[in-house]
C-alpha cells in the first residue's frame, strides 16, 4: 500500500509518501510546498494543489493520511490553515485517493508511543521507524510521514482485526 | 467580461456568471452545489472542485468573485467555509481565472447602496441589475451574483479611471 501523508498550511504543506509491505514502512519521498505571505490566494493554493497532483502522478498513493482541523490555535492561523487543507483534499480526493483522518495525538501515539511527544521525538522516531540514515525536515515533511505511518499502523491492525474475526 | 461569483460554504456553495457589456450587466446561469453532512470531507470538497470546473468549462468566465473570510461568525463554521473556500479557489486558479477578494460590505454596497443591506434587498436588487424576471434562489446563488456585479462595477470604476488619466 502506498500512502500520502499531508500536514497542510497555507505557508508550508509538507507532504511523505510512505509505502508498506507486512509490518514494515518505507518512505518512498518527502518534501514541503512553499508559498509567500506576498502571494496571491489563488497563486498560494493553486501551487498546493498542482504540486500535490505531482507528487499522486510520480508515487501513485491510494490512501491519503491528514490531520483533521482543532479549534485550539487561534482563529486566523486555523482558517489559513483550512483553506490549504481543502487545496489539499481536492487534489487527493479528484485523483481518486480515500481518505484518513486522525487527531493530532493519534499521529503522535502511532510514531512516539505517547500523544505528549514533542517535534523532535517525533522526527527521531519517524527516521527509526522508516529506517532514513538522517532526520526529515523541515518538521512539516517529518509531520507529513507520521500521519502516514499512522494510516499504515491503523490500517494493518484493521485488517488482521477482520482476519481474525474470519478465522474464529 | 465573463465574471464567476462564488459563495462558497461547505454544505452550500453558491454560483453565478455575469456578463458585462459596457455598464449593463446580464446573468448567464446561476447555481449552487450542495453536499451533506453524512458524507465525507473528499467527497464533498471534491464536488464542490468539480462542479465548479464544469461551470467554468461552460460559461468561460476568465475573473473570479469571492467574498474574504472574516472573524466574526463562530470558529467552526469559519474553518469549514475556508475548506470549501480552498477547493473553489483551485477549481478556478488553475483554470486560470484572475481573482478579486470582496468584504461582505463592498458587495452589499455595490448591489443595494448599503452596506446594511438585509438578504431580501440583495436577492431583490441582484434581479432588477441583472433584469432576471424572478428572484434567484437559493441565497447563496444570489450572493454569489452579487458578488460577480461587485467585481464588474470595481473593475469598470478602475478602467475608466485608467482611461480618463490616460486622456488628461
Amino acid at each position: 500500500m502506498v500512502i500520502l501523508g499531508i500536514d497542510p498550511g497555507l505557508a508550508h504543506t509538507g507532504w511523505g509518501v510512505v509505502e508498506t509491505r507486512g509490518p514494515v514502512c518505507r518512505a518512498r519521498s518527502y518534501g514541503c510546498v512553499v508559498t509567500q505571505a506576498h502571494e496571491s490566494i489563488d497563486l498560494r493554493l493553486g501551487r498546493i494543489y498542482t504540486e500535490l497532483r505531482r507528487v499522486i502522478e510520480k508515487y501513485g498513493p491510494t490512501e491519503l493520511s491528514i490531520e483533521g482541523i482543532y479549534f485550539g490555535e487561534n482563529t486566523k492561523s486555523a482558517i489559513a490553515t483550512a483553506q490549504a487543507r481543502g487545496a489539499a483534499i481536492v487534489a487527493c480526493s479528484t485523483a481518486g485517493l480515500s481518505v484518513g483522518e486522525y487527531t493530532p495525538m493519534q499521529i503522535k501515539q502511532a510514531v512516539v508511543g505517547t500523544g505528549a511527544a514533542d517535534k523532535h521525538q517525533v522526527t527521531y522516531m519517524v527516521k527509526n521507524i522508516l529506517a532514513l540514515d538522517h532526520e526529515p525536515h523541515p518538521d512539516h515533511a517529518a509531520d507529513a510521514l507520521a500521519a502516514a505511518v499512522c494510516h499504515a499502523n491503523v490500517s494493518r491492525t484493521e485488517r488482521l482485526g477482520k482476519e481474525r474475526r474470519a478465522l474464529s
